[in-house]
């Protein structure tokens, strides 16, 4: 017997921890939270033990298959537990991961790493996102397409990332070909994570849109190119993969035994395909409509944004027909620093007196920087920044620039050019704006959701002024794992208490904070003319107008070469 | 009965204080050391007490006539007793000043501040080096001469500054009309304490030259310059000044008995006519010929350079014949922050583990980003700065610029940030040395005095490394009262037991450390690579190729103002 109410289970895979959130189907109350520490964590120096021993080379990133399993088992139960939720009432399961997240497996799905003989090769583990060792190989794919004219290269920005599935699947084959031999499937790990829920392995449009160069209209790159690649690579496709791509919100299945025994939870409960943590929460912030565009605000931002066409966007991350919400096209494009910027100048530029003001009163650095920055008004600093400190993702998608800051005088203070930092972050949100409008794909007002609107109201305000749109923000501080449940109540479907849509389950289960965050007309005046001095150097320094932080870059690599030989 | 050795006495008139030295004239010992720091310092907000109610406008800088007096007063009577000296062996005096350093005098030369009814009226008090108040009216002489066509404009990269001498006469004349009619005389301060000392006023050719645009040549501007100024300036030469200008190292009289009576010297005592710090500073370093720049390194730096020939070296702050040694012309060129720079980081950018670092190690925080900046080579921190933070005096004569640093990544640490400010202000120095070698003027090598050379090995090094140039380092470091001392032994002449010429003196008396910092090859040619950047990173930002700094300068006046009245 059940109580008549229908909730839903959204488990979102990150970095560092997995977090899982039990909902109300109905209107979205999130009854309770339970989160993991992977007991491995990211493993980027040497194997976990016993296999310490095993040394990692500069630049990769690993995860253990294992702590998505203990995931599982330790967050559902416990919320169970927490909430006194009948597990009968849950009617769908959902999960989010970090991308390109991926493993190779036996037919099985038993990940190769947990194969005896191969615990102890590197490549048999899961290559975490951030694995940036594939860079070889990304040049490798990015030159051979360019040669041979493929046509999906526009729609990732002309430019393949090393992150993403075939560099680090075609990484595997140059470095350890018998662990790609031994292969028999290479996935994802968001849909190797379903695939333990229900025991049938599927693939979803997110992942493989944005992460694998699939489209809804010509499916993956031609055999052709891969053998262009590595003739070992041909059918990559065929031999380890599948051309079988699931829309977003379909069943995956139904709980397994096995992963009912993890959970708690009912077996046959409806299991989502599986998505993405920044695509999952575009509906979750109520978004399931062109015109409103998603930040999701952290250490970097993502911009998430739907139209009704395709559309050819400058320097976008990428463009996927169903990969966000059914029916749209799903836009991506992002800023790979913003929030660790900040983080940077309060370790490395924060004079002791503002340390101190902040052990006085009680608060953190950035809090005493924020409160004295807010009292500036647009232009008093007299300061500009490129917020190019991690290289710029959108739309220039150039890694090898750098920052730069301009204006100083012997004046100048510390909160003057944190300010200038927000100021600049906002500007490169501006600039992807503009680039979608230019192409036809409107922005007519922002959602931001993530760690940073939280915590930073000046930010928010600086972003609003900036761009001249309203920002509303999450009402969720656990956007991701709303999102999956959302889509797990979409795998139920509105029979069983669930929706038979995303945009269904979007306008019941999603909200908003309150607060709204509005352009001040005079302020963003004043920005439009810094703006502009933003744009003239973004173009100036990005555009190959001047190379100086390329060429910086490069004498910089030969005088570590001769420090380390002197 | 005297002891068959002479001796002679420097005293260099600072900012904050004065200090005299006594040398022997055989072979330039410095016996003594006597500081004076001035009883009103600067007077920069309100006038000294009895009238400390009179507030002063933003910019303005005065100093205190009685300082002076009270400089000759406490230092001689102190460096005899302390050396023991007869003072029968002093054969000469010299002085040098701060400039354009001025006053206005009744025809005695009684400073108008000493006048009791005027005693309260700021422009009755002489008028500091960086007095800045005069703006309105250094444009006004620019663009005076600017329409007329004026030939001497040229002589002085083509504009005046506020802080010299007809801007701040003319200030007095706009703004306290009654103080300019009762003004007998407009004068240097350099000259004022020669009168004071010998009862009788002389003009010297260096402060003439460099600061009141007089020429050996063509004598003053013309007066019907002075009238298209403002009618009543049209006779300024000839009311107030005089045309009579002498060469440096001429005896501008004896020593009157009322200056014997402050200072213990006999009556009679040949005296030098004025100089400059940092003009006296060039023989003082044994530097009397073309080919050897004299750098004086501190909060800023001044390049003096000898030639052969008048030439029009783009963007220097004056050329004088006779202006630093009798007979050569004088260059001077200027970068207006560079210790000042460095200053302004640990200040405002250094975080609080360097600081604490230097607690723990007893030292500075200069030393301790100093010795972390030390282990880095060039072009390894990947960045580049110019460096602006004080507007560019040379070559590019602006004001309105403002400093850059570009290059930063999320690892850019405070040292790398710290060696980068020091690799721009050699570059900005190389600068200088290239505009004068494109002119013809010839820099062979270079000499270095002042504040930073003796604490900054590091920074020596990189001068030397960047511009290619050996950099030797006076013995001294009382540079300017030695030199001053110089050209009182000159004033003596050698029937005394002086010199005859500033080059005997020189020879005698001026010597140079055993230290010589010499350019390494390979550090060398990854600075030409550096330089390649600055420079074109300088023509971009400082030649109107880009106009992002003026254009933040004005959005940041307009922020000011608009903070002010909200």
């Amino acid at each position: 017997m059940t109580s008549g109410r229908a909730y839903s289970v959204g488990i979102d895979f990150g970095t560092e921890s997995g977090r899982a959130v039990l909902v109300d189907c109905a209107d979205g109350t999130e009854l309770g939270v339970a989160v993991y520490e992977y007991r491995n964590g990211v493993i980027d120096e040497h194997l976990p033990e016993p296999d310490a021993d095993v040394r990692l080379e500069p630049d990769w990133a690993l995860q253990d298959p294992e702590d998505y399993v203990r995931t599982f088992r330790q967050t559902v139960p416990a919320l169970l537990a927490e909430t006194g939720v009948d597990p009968a009432d849950v009617v769908g399961v959902g999960i989010d991961f970090t991308a390109c997240t991926m493993l190779p497996t036996l037919a099985d799905g038993t990940p190769l790493c947990m194969v005896g003989e191969l615990r102890r090769e590197p490549h048999a583990w899961v290559k975490l996102w951030k694995h940036h060792a594939a860079q070889p190989e990304a040049h490798r794919i990015n030159a051979v397409a360019a040669e041979r004219g493929e046509p999906w290269l526009a729609r990732y920005g002309g430019r393949i990332s090393s992150e993403w599935f075939f560099a680090k699947a075609l990484q595997i084959l140059d470095e350890a070909p018998a662990v790609y031999d031994r292969a028999d499937r290479l996935i994802e790990a968001a849909d190797w994570v379903v695939w333990q829920l229900t025991g049938s392995e599927t693939r979803n449009t997110c992942t493989a849109g944005y992460k694998a160069m699939w489209s809804k209209h010509d499916g993956f790159p031609a055999d052709a190119y891969f053998a262009a690649l590595d003739p070992r690579f041909e059918h990559v496709v065929d031999e380890k993969m599948s051309r079988e791509i699931v829309t977003l919100g379909a069943r995956a299945g139904g709980l397994s035994e096995r992963a009912a025994a993890w959970t708690g939870l009912v077996p046959g409960t409806a299991v989502a395909v599986a998505n993405v943590d920044a695509h999952v929460s575009v509906p979750a912030v109520t978004v399931t409509e062109p015109g409103t565009m998603v930040a999701i605000m952290g250490t970097s931002i993502c911009h998430m944004l739907l139209g009704d066409a395709l559309a050819t966007v400058d320097g976008m991350c990428g463009v996927v027909e169903d990969g966000i919400v059914p029916g749209l096209f799903g836009f991506e494009a992002g800023q790979s620093a913003v929030g660790d910027i900040f983080a940077w100048f309060v370790e490395s530029c924060a004079p002791p007196e503002v340390h101190e003001l902040a052990r006085r009163s009680g608060t953190g650095v950035h809090e005493v920087l924020e409160a004295e920055a807010a009292k500036l008004e647009p232009g008093e600093s007299g300061l500009l920044a490129l917020d190019w400190w991690n290289g710029n993702r959108s739309v220039l998608v150039d890694a090898d620039l750098r920052g730069l800051l301009v204006g100083m005088t012997l004046a100048t203070q510390a909160p003057e050019m944190y300010r200038a930092l927000i100021e600049a972050t906002a500007f490169g949100t501006r600039v992807i704006v503009d680039a979608f409008e230019s192409a036809g794909v409107p922005v007519a007002e922002i959602v931001a959701c993530g760690g940073l609107p939280e915590r930073n109201r000046l930010l928010m305000q600086i972003f609003a002024d900036v761009t001249g749109r309203e920002f509303a923000v999450a009402a969720s501080s656990q956007v991701p794992a709303l999102g999956s449940a959302m889509f797990g109540a979409v795998a139920a479907g509105s029979a069983l208490g669930g929706h038979d849509s995303i945009v269904d389950a979007a306008r019941r289960m999603a909200r908003l904070g309150s607060e709204r965050y509005r352009p001040d007309a005079a302020r963003h005046a004043v920005y439009d003319e810094l703006y502009r001095e933003y744009v003239r150097l973004h173009d100036l320094f990005g555009r190959r107008g001047d190379d100086v932080m390329r060429n910086l870059k490069s004498i910089q690599r030969r005088a570590v070469e001769t420090a380390r030989t002197s």
